[in-house]
């Protein structure tokens, strides 16, 4: 199946399979966070069900004045598998930020393509009429605000805003910095219960195309596809992911121990991994905050963020979520690389293994590739 | 001294002996909190060295359809006592939420007329240069942002803002509730240090009028004054508040223990008062959440929320606010009625007894004379 892009506009209209692909490969780009995007995926196929339009359109599509609302959650994980939305958070989010700058958004966006947070925006723009942009600010899932690249690049951190299940909506009207942002977003968060959306400040279209990380929508559709291609085709998708994502195989194993707790709004914790086939007598720990962080073989770091270090299914490529690991399961650990966004000087500042409490030196990890886009001058998919 | 108050327009304009007055009568009836009034005193000082000017005006003066926006300081008093203010975050709150609103402000106003949340509005109002209204939403202090008259009675409790000295704003767009206020609020404040600025969402001249506990400013600058006097005249100020003010005197005694901790944004704790002279031999026992809230000589309750339970230096009269005591005070401890306001069936579900988890009745403790305004029709104080 190709993608439904119009030959005119081009304009893509996702359905439910497109979303499916999405949220399988969102997942995958979680590194384990990101909210759940099974979850996210039923959510989003009620506003195709309700006779809405989920549409994505290219970054190149923008002009340089647009404004782009980015909007998804945000909580721990383990909480929102439990706690029901209300449906309409993060499109009230938008339009409490809309409300803030007297304009309105030209386009959604998401500021991270991993886990749920690829899908929330659709289910906003669904609900707003309004295309969602074929972009984010991580190429991957991390567990605080101020950890993307519009931030990182300068995009001014006010006015974000917060909403919940029960109707209570935040405007953070003027914050100190991004980090401020976090700060006092992670604070209404837990007083909501822990999860709730957001809406971040308005991004232009020119700070889109120049600080987003471009054409992650279609990366995690494409990923998503040629997963469930190679299921179908009797393929080892471990492998499917690796040669998709220009990856590297860091591990594979059996999760032999799990600690994790809920505190601060977050989901922390440490998974330990014992090795068999090429990796037997070999131990690999994970830490993670909603998402991995650095993994370790016995002493050697073998990955840091910002990298991406994904767990799946030894078997299926199905993606783990660290709120989902548990004793027992039979895993490959994967290294992707980072965006070169991430890797300069000032992204590693907030981004690298020192901005969480790490003492390790960044060690770059295979090359980038740029994602093709499904929305291309052709209009095929 | 009588008051400044034109006999043309009826605006009583304060000097700095009048904002002393009402810094001590306010800190009495602050119940032990509503923040440090001496520091509020030296900032509304402040403001009066810089030329500006502090006006307090008649809640009759005002029009029904009048704008009223009250602000003061949130947080934990024990911390109020150490972190600096900008100077500006009350005046800077007042504005967010005349922004969300897009009117401007008739006036200031107060929700607790009991410690230095009596002087927070004056310095706002000398910034914004807008007059406070003479009346308030407690006739006391309470610890928390539901528990005034204003919201008890139906005015709708959003959108209200933060404000803290490093320059972040968040406002309060919608809540579900003033208790959902107090709860964001609340976490907003914690996530700033503890301390910050509040401005409520905006009150009618005809709520004011209402519901509001009305010329409370006048009580404590005439409660103050007649501290003063008394001090200076060698009289008892201990007979002169409880005469100025209906109250009881609950007991006499010396500070044996104390404990204190401050937690979830409050202080909280426990002092326990050995009786000397006519409470020779007894022991009175006092809980405080920022304020106090029950008193018990033995087993006995003798007083409780809504009224008030004041701690005053045995000899002087001075306030003890729950971060100044100490062991080895020699003090006395009085009861104040509450107004009637807050003791209606509806009220007491927000500030009686039950309301902060002590299962027993509220037992009135006298009755509530209504306080003589300053801005008077003649004009004289």
């Amino acid at each position: 199946m190709s993608a439904n892009v119009d030959p005119e506009t081009g304009v893509w209209t996702l359905n439910e399979q497109d979303v499916e692909y999405v949220a399988l490969g969102a997942a995958i780009l979680g590194t384990g966070g990101g909210g759940n995007a099974y979850l996210g995926k039923l959510r989003a196929w009620q506003q195709l069900r309700a006779g809405r339009r989920i549409r994505v359109i290219s970054p190149a599509s923008l002009k340089d004045d647009d404004v782009v609302i980015v909007v998804g959650g945000i909580g721990a994980p383990t909480v929102g598998n439990e706690k029901m939305e209300a449906g309409d958070e993060g499109y009230r989010a938008v339009r409490a930020v809309e409300q803030a700058i007297g304009r309105k958004a030209t386009a959604l966006g998401t500021d991270e393509i991993g886990g749920s947070n690829a899908i929330e925006p659709m289910i906003a723009a669904a609900l707003a009429d309004l295309p969602m942009v074929d972009a984010d600010g991580m190429g991957r899932a991390f567990p605080e605000l101020q950890m993307n690249t519009f931030f990182i690049y300068g995009v001014k951190p006010a006015p974000g805003a917060l909403c919940d299940e029960k109707g209570n909506v935040i405007v953070f009207n003027e914050v100190a910095s991004a980090t401020w942002l976090e700060k006092l977003a992670r604070a209404g968060t837990v007083a909501m219960g822990c999860t709730a959306a957001f809406a971040l400040p308005p991004i232009t279209g020119k700070q889109i195309k120049d600080y987003g990380v471009k054409h992650t929508v279609s990366q995690a559709w494409r990923l998503g596809k040629a997963v469930f291609t190679a299921r179908a085709e009797k393929r080892d998708p471990v492998s499917e992911i690796l040669t998709h994502e220009h990856g590297t195989l860091l591990f594979r194993g059996k999760v032999v121990d799990l600690k994790r707790w809920t505190t601060g709004g977050f989901a922390r914790g440490l998974v330990e991994v014992e090795g068999f086939g090429d990796f037997g007598a070999q131990t690999l720990k994970i830490e993670f905050q909603n998402e991995n962080l650095i993994a370790r073989n016995g002493d050697a770091v073998v990955a840091t963020v910002p990298d991406l270090i994904c767990i799946v299914d030894s078997e299926t490529g199905r993606p783990i979520s660290t709120e989902e690991t548990r004793y027992g399961l039979r895993i490959a650990v994967l290294g992707l690389p980072a965006t070169p966004l991430f890797r300069t000087p000032e992204a590693l500042a907030v981004v690298g293994p020192r901005a969480f409490g790490y003492d390790v030196d960044y060690q770059p990890l295979g090359e980038y590739v740029d994602p093709e886009p499904v929305v291309a001058k052709s209009g095929r998919g």
